[in-house]
């Protein structure tokens, strides 16, 4: 077993040891998603990037965790392997970005 | 080279062939996770869980995959080991909502 | 002075009285909405609209208010018109959907 | 009718003239407010606030504009009056942070 399936395999354990999967509809696990996103931002609220890791790291990391965690769970729930998702989305991105066009820009593939 | 870390590798080397590392400030990484949880959120806007996967299983894939994308590049810059943040934070969830008390229900552990 | 100006006036009071707009940079205030959205929205996380009014409606209240205070704030910073803005925005609506097409269908203005 | 009547009885009488009423659950309400959110946070993205400023000021009023859309709806939906909701949210957020401790600084009131 792979580092990422036995990841998911924890996430899942943890889950049904409290018999949680009941409640883990799609819609509510990409909410949560969101919910988490929205935590780890308000770790920068107010703040430079550089402000916040010194005060907040501790609680970035864990939100971090939390978006990864509840990201893996719907990613299980619906089949899709990780690697193969990244990597796929990796090589859409690569043509919408060809790297000629979008070298030390940060403008959007519509704007290139 | 194990998964996680080989995925990284690929992640990184996307933003270093186009020289996006000077953009990517840890406060607009942790913007950038929210935009992309609420695209993923926005393919069950309006919609059940199975009308969503039924309609936009494709792009609910590439959602997550953004999301992960931009948590994973985060954790890196941040010198964050992803299969550790995430072990030590279902440890502590595990405190917070131990299986006797948690079980089949959805409260918060402040209200257990 | 009408009832959104002197809710604006108000809202102002508040932060001057606190010498916050030091820190009220628009990128600062935009994060915010979406903080505080995202603190509305975990009051329905794992529950039927039904149950979060039911459980969290005191909350709830105060999420919108919070929500509406930044989005009032961020558009007097930018000397917008809050009535203007939102009449204009309807009529784009309309365009966007026109009744004909739009009566009693969720899609996507891309899909009418 | 006041002004804030006013804007709720045009908003109204836009999704009554489509009947989208029967779409508009709290919970999907409360969703879309997020998403408009994040909308509104994209024109942020990699930016400062006076890049974005200058270049997304027309699309930054429309979010705006849709973030406060959704949250009256909503608010009205739940039979609350917004300019109540937010002067009792301003009182206990005076509570909170009262001027003494909490002028020029940026701290949150768990740490005032």
């Amino acid at each position: 077993m792979n580092e990422l399936e036995n990841l998911t395999a924890k996430i899942n354990q943890f889950r049904e040891e409290r018999n949680w999967r009941q409640f883990h509809k799609a819609k509510d696990l990409a909410i949560s998603v969101s919910i988490e996103a929205a935590e780890l931002l308000e770790d920068f609220q107010w703040k430079t990037s550089d402000e916040a890791i010194q005060k907040n790291s501790e609680n970035i990391k864990e939100e971090i965790a939390d978006v990864l965690i509840y990201s893996i769970m719907l990613a299980d729930d619906l089949g899709l392997d990780i690697e193969q998702i990244i990597e796929e989305k990796l090589e859409k991105n690569a043509i919408k970005y060809p790297v000629g066009k979008s070298r030390n820009t940060k403008a959007k593939y519509t704007e290139l």
